[in-house]
């Protein structure tokens, strides 16, 4: 045991350090976890610490290997049949759909949905081009990176922000074929807000605030953040960028017309555009495996075993047994088949849990119901056969951002220098997805088109080749894009606790729902859970 | 000819953008160029266009291929070589040192470099891994993108801003061990400059600068960009980052300590590193050829053909003739060579050339020496046996700044997944770059780790495998990293003009100083100047 004792002598800070983790309960476990297992009150980690079940915990407890079926082939059960195969549990996994990924899904040529309603795409894309038509994205601290690290998944920089794509805001103001350079509106917004508090600053307003260094310290800042001139004012300048840019000799460029007033700068609401480079998860840098984002979960089949994976499985049925669990499902083969367990770990999207035979109650229900994924959001892919926004428009990745309904524009970050390219010509949630959602594919495509073309020219329009879109709540069991769920409600801490012999892993188990690092973090915390009941009962 | 007449009908800014050019005296040179070429009064574009010669310049008109030796294979001359080669000219490309590519130099393993006082070192790296001990990025709008897209070199994402990279200002306020990130200086910043400046917009401080509907508009910006809460105070929060990032079930994660007062931030001068990000020539996104800067160049040269480029051969004189040029050289093998030739394209650094044999008199001599790149910079890169700023800090490419002397730490923009990497231990210039570049390989590498430990912990110096540093203004044939020359001066102008049938090239001759682009466009004047003068004579 980890005492009070124990630490003295070290500060806080340096113990919590050298053992490796950042909170004293997240120690107290660990360092159990390192020294054997200790029993918890009721059988659960208590903190932030992973301590993965391991080989030895079997070997050297004489403990017999559980058997585990997954419910699942996302990054939650993926990684759950991952962590619990290689501590030597016995996996079995069941997807069912068509592929593993769940939301993790990259269209690439030749592949196929059909949605809810039997309409049916296949892309036609081009050697190497791919759309992450769901997760496209990873921050640098999350889990994520670990995986990628640990399977030897290459990845690359995803382009999250760039200074040269385009805001286009129509309601207020931006007109086709006029859309802001992010660089240019960051110049003109940081400028006049840095105009604004040096002259309130000069004024006296703030010295109830700010002591006199105070003053000469924000000053400075302000005159190099906001490229002021001597007389404090903003006047535009080079970091707006221009529409020649200089080159030898004498050419200095062309500088961009403008800045517009302040008044017209504040009510092109530019600025609301901002806030997401300095998010906590979307800050660059962002990263994407390789070859598209479900790229990952080939690397986890391999290590989990294809033959533990079973494809086109649909699950019907969870019930608790005196010994086990009971897995219904029907099999490829349009067969119903049944597998007996000692643990599940259901990973599947809680509302559609909640129309299996089960025997976990009703309350378990009510709890799922309250994490369905419900929310709609949609993609579509562009194919170009040139790469025209690089070519003309001199925009290599990133997101353009508009008030249109298509909202988002990203820009490819990988095939830089291939002669053709695919857009996301829309990325949009809410009401938005659902007006695309209830088109036909073609009409989807029509409209983004449309609207691109304000932004990007007729190019927009006559180099496209082909188009594929998802339309999240309409794809077959999974039915929704996510949840955000109240994770201090008790329906939450009631499914912490898990079904009997049943546990339950996602995103929406998490803190940072809709990304991998939480499907990852749940998928971690289930399989704790269920390894420390083995190893204290 | 265009006229005023030929834009009836079409306002000035759609003609432009129809002929794709962004000036009218540009229009103006470009569609002569397209139509037949016409005299011009000095034989020199006077503005921003690029009409590069082509072959059928020569076959159309009956002249014949003339010759011009190129001196220097770095971004300036081996880009004068490929144009002029393009259109049929006869090229020999002369180069001092024993490997192309000038500044934009890259080292590997087994490389050697031996600095004008003898100094000797040859890199000891692992495969795959490089330093790019010159030019390490390029900017979106840059023409380099172009060349890199026209030879087919592939290219990648170059890390230059990252959230999670560190900032640590030793004299105000950061101690060993404790490095800020990026992000968390940038909430505090925003945080606190946002809540100022609601504070005097509230207080009206500003009535006579906005109307009610702009004061409702900023208001609405500085309350998210700066995370406000809802009585327009900066109190923290989740973009600051985690000591430990939210997971799943109930863990929100452990907030960073912080933040400090607004006199603690401002004091600190965190917020002097944000400009950088916004400045026109280092905005995100920026790219790096993969496998190392310098292979731009390999691909100039297959274009070129090797055969037409000769390195270790030392211009020592240039001399105008009767009928062109005669340059003198030391061959490969150490005799003195001459070649005669129409024309020469010098792109060597300016103020070395004032060295030569030549007679083309003093004043030219003396614009030369105003170019002179003279200006210090050094480079180091350390090879470490774990990429620990990546898995242990978190931290996936981008710069850390420092107020120490080694100032810049660049992370890796490649090799992701690998075991082993390298970093750019200091990246300085003026004085620092002198300190360093005073001392012996072992003690550059011994003051670097010494800094570098403060940020990193102990790893930075128990993991360092090898290094290699550079000093630019040691290093033969170049003896110095650039020159910012004045471009409105009689001498550029007068360097512009050539002197007799030699023509001037390089960044130096540019607008754009010290980066590729600048050297590509000095080459295509030079090139254009030549060109228009052989079609016009």
């Amino acid at each position: 045991m980890v005492t009070d004792e124990m630490t003295i002598g070290v500060s806080r800070r340096n113990f919590l350090q050298a053992v490796g983790v950042g909170s004293s309960a997240g120690v107290m476990f660990a360092t159990m976890g390192a020294v054997g297992l200790a029993p918890t009150a009721a059988g659960q980690p208590k903190n932030e610490s992973w301590s993965p079940p391991r080989e030895s915990d079997f070997t050297l407890t004489g403990r017999s290997r559980k058997k585990v079926v997954v419910v699942g082939a996302g990054p939650a059960g993926l990684a759950s049949a991952y962590e619990l195969q290689k501590a030597g549990y016995k996996v079995t996994v069941l997807e069912a759909r068509h592929r593993v990924g769940g939301r993790t899904l990259t269209i690439r040529d030749g592949d196929s949905e059909t949605d809810v309603n039997g309409v049916r795409q296949t892309a036609r894309f081009g050697d190497g081009i791919y759309m992450n038509a769901g997760a496209g994205r990873i921050a640098q601290w999350m889990v994520t990176m670990d995986y990628l690290r640990e399977l030897g998944v290459p990845y690359e920089v995803f382009t999250n922000a760039n200074a040269d794509a385009y805001l286009y805001n129509e309601r207020t103001g931006s007109t086709p074929g006029n859309p802001t350079r992010y660089r240019t509106a960051k110049a003109d917004v940081f400028g006049y807000t840095s105009e604004l508090l040096t002259l309130a600053t000069d004024q006296g307003a703030l010295d109830q605030k700010l002591t006199a260094a105070d003053k000469e310290n924000l000053r400075s800042f302000l005159r190099s953040w906001g490229s002021l001139k001597a007389d404090g004012t903003y006047q535009g300048g080079s970091n707006r960028g221009f529409s020649e840019y200089p080159s030898a000799w004498n050419e200095h460029g062309t500088p961009l017309a403008g800045p517009g007033s302040v008044s017209e700068v504040l009510a092109s609401r530019m600025g609301q555009y901002f806030p997401f480079e300095i998010n906590w998860e979307q800050s660059m840098l962002m990263f994407q495996p390789k070859g598209g984002m479900d790229t990952t979960y080939d690397y986890f089949v391999r290590a989990i075993g294809k033959q533990n994976v079973h494809l086109d499985s649909p699950v019907t049925g969870v019930r608790n047994t005196s010994s086990g669990v009971t897995v219904s499902y029907t099999a490829k083969n349009g067969k119903p088949r049944e597998i007996d367990a000692d643990f599940a770990i259901v990973s599947a999207p809680a509302g559609l849990m909640r129309g299996w035979e089960t025997n976990w109650g009703p309350d378990i229900d009510a709890a799922l119901g309250e994490f369905a994924l419900g929310s709609p959001a949609g993609k579509i892919g562009l194919q170009y056969r040139s790469r025209f926004w690089e070519d003309d428009h001199r925009i290599y990745g990133g997101i353009t951002e508009t008030d249109m309904d298509l909202a988002h524009i990203w820009y490819p970050s990988y095939g830089y220098g291939e002669r053709k390219g695919l857009l996301v010509g829309y990325y949009n949630t809410g009401t938005n997805a659902r007006t695309y959602a209830d088109m036909a594919p073609k009409q989807r495509e029509l409209r983004a088109v449309e609207q691109g073309v304000k932004i990007h020219g007729a190019k927009y329009r006559t180099e496209l080749e082909s188009s594929f879109s998802i339309a999240w709540h309409k794809v077959p069991y999974i039915e929704g894009a996510w949840a955000y769920p109240n994770t201090e409600s008790s329906r939450f801490k009631q499914l912490q606790q898990g079904a009997g012999n049943v546990y339950f892993a996602g995103d929406w188990m998490s803190e940072v729902s809709a990304w991998q690092h939480g499907a990852f973090w749940g998928a971690r915390y289930a399989v704790q859970a269920l390894h420390t009941r083995v190893m204290t009962t």
